[in-house]
């Protein structure tokens, strides 16, 4: 094993109903509340309402921020930074999926900053003090709940960042599985391809760590155990919490334990994807990691086979991206470019893009003839 | 899965020479230190000089406890807190294994009260504030470094009590492998029994749980794969770091997730013989979780079966029972009460015991008639 610092201070509330202690988890960080959340699907569902009476409850001045996007630009970001300024708030509280977490954690450390929060995601300015975040989860996914990540979009300088700090843990956050019952197909979907991304690319990450790989293992299990089982039954809240669990777990800090670093080359790529054609991030994802085990099958053969075989019993690494693949497709989570209307004109602007951007691994680097390989992998 | 908070704030330094940074983090919580060691052992192995120095090249104020016995009792936690309150102590650091990081959670919230430390264990009384604690463990087996938990005996009263507060988590725990390499396979092979006791103690806890079952079988697993290789190559690094990050695993609250709480009659049973005869913790979890299992072979004959066919690939709870009692003989940790020289003229004392505690699981309830059983099932 490496050498490695576990370290999670995020309070979980997870089950049916959790949602009755947030007024008084939000009042004990103190009176001004900036509200974050999406495109309005919460006052469907009923959750609007119930947040806003926890918090009504415990007398708390509310500031609304909505209409933060799928993919979170930096934009809002700033102008919700901007606004918390204003309102001197002392606490945010984060209803959504993972880009409306996302979202709050950038404006947690932006709202006492003087310049933009894309600053400290270029690596210009570091975070000194963050404004407390408590999350509430309505989409199992990309893990933000509980970890200290957010990936944020630029549309000018066309690229996606993710950046990580300690101030950015979500201080508490709330996951009633009832909330997630009204997720679509297509994204339940690709909330379980990208927990299993989460997963494997810390499992091709840096560093041997037995007993981390088999959470690795356990945790895909789980997601391809019971995944599909929900997909034919999307309103059964114990399937959903099984699979919002497995996300959480998927990249909170427990895969990376005895690990340097996770790899993270295949995120790169389909961050890549998001942003030239706005394809969903899960279904970036099942594009590219079948891509990716092809490409890389005999560089690290063994490795991959490894994983293969704990997983699916498979018994090469094309056996292994096969069933990879198999699984995704049943999920009707995309494995082609094609699926997803990018057809071969566009490639040369994804191969720029990646260049570009020097999309690559920090495990397993990726070369300029890789970017050409990995555009006809996702394309045959 | 059942309602859970998952909360685990303490700070884990894993790998070699972690030390490194024991001096500052220390000072980070004050000037005045109360250092808490054993017999001695640490002198021997150069972990009190380098503890020492650490220390002392940021200036601090150290105040010794030494002498904290391996079945921790409550008169050494109240001397020590009576020291730490004379001293005004800042922090607490702890060097050992689970006795001497259990005495000291509980000196953490002994030396800020009135009255006995033991008041917290009976109920009778709650913590209002804690000194910080950072602690240094030289044993892998109780999990103790990342947990709220600390078990205290009382030889006047003859029992053994655990007890939790969220104030009792280490703030810092530092895991150098190294510093395990020269714990006697005896006690090397008691911290395997241990890890594998908590694990299981969680198992056959309340709640259905699958993905933190599978977390289960992947600690399990790894004790059980990698804990005889290490019986045979003792200052083995590599090993020892996997069987201390599998313990500190094995008892954090991962396995907890989704459920209630867990069961911990085996427990109950083996602190009954500790504090009667001075068995060594995991000793006596080797001898009392076998019968425990055979005693429930036809109240939880499918949950036993599960666990058997996924760790030794057993098909009944009788081929569990044996398979796990065969592991443990392999590793030389006793299965029976003979062989700790408890002899059947002991069993009235066991079972005055057992009853006067009325010892009994939180999931799985004990009977009169149970204790007869279980002392007939650990002597046959």
């Amino acid at each position: 094993m490496e050498n490695f610092i576990a370290y999670n201070p995020t309070i979980l509330h997870f089950g049916r109903d959790v949602l009755k202690d947030l007024g008084s988890v939000v009042a004990s960080y103190g009176k001004r509340v900036l509200f974050v959340y999406g495109k309005g699907s919460i006052k469907e569902t009923g959750l609007y309402e119930t947040v806003i009476s926890q918090l009504e409850k415990e007398k708390l001045r509310i500031y609304e921020y909505s209409g933060i996007r799928p993919n979170p630009v930096i934009e809002d970001v700033d102008s919700a930074s901007a606004l918390g300024k204003l309102k001197d708030i002392d606490c945010i509280v984060a209803v959504g999926g993972g880009s409306v977490i996302d979202s709050a954690k950038a404006i947690s450390i932006g709202t006492p900053a003087f310049h933009s929060a894309w600053d400290f995601f270029t690596g210009k300015a570091k975070p000194k003090e963050a404004i407390p975040v408590i999350a509430v989860l309505t989409l199992a996914a990309t893990g933000t709940e509980m970890n200290k990540f957010a990936v944020i979009q630029n549309n000018r300088s066309k690229n996606k960042i993710g950046y990580g700090h300690d101030l950015m843990y979500p201080k508490h956050s709330f996951l009633d599985p009832q909330y997630t019952v009204s997720v679509p197909q297509n994204y339940t979907s690709f909330g379980i391809t990208d927990l299993i991304a989460h997963a494997l690319e810390n499992y091709f990450g840096k560093g041997e760590a037995s007993l981390p790989d088999r959470f690795v293992y356990s945790i895909v299990h789980e997601a391809i155990n019971y995944g599909p089982e929900l997909l034919t039954d999307l309103s059964n809240v114990e399937l959903r919490g099984k699979i919002m669990y497995a996300a959480t777990m998927a990249l909170n800090g427990l895969t990376m334990h005895g690990r340097t670093y996770g790899d993270w080359g295949v995120h790169g790529i389909g961050h890549v994807l998001s942003v030239l054609y706005d394809v969903p991030h899960g279904a970036s994802l099942s594009i590219a990691y079948p891509a990716w085990i092809r490409l890389m099958s005999d560089r690290i053969p063994e490795r991959i086979t490894e994983l293969g075989k704990e997983i699916f019993g498979a018994d090469s690494p094309e056996d292994t991206a096969k069933k990879l693949e198999a699984f995704f497709s049943k999920t009707e989570s995309p494995v082609r470019l094609s699926q997803v209307g990018i057809d071969n004109s566009k490639h040369q602007l994804i191969r720029d893009t990646l260049s570009k951007n020097k999309v690559s691994g920090m495990n397993h680097q990726l070369s300029e003839a890789d970017y050409d390989k990995l555009l006809e992998l996702m394309s045959v």
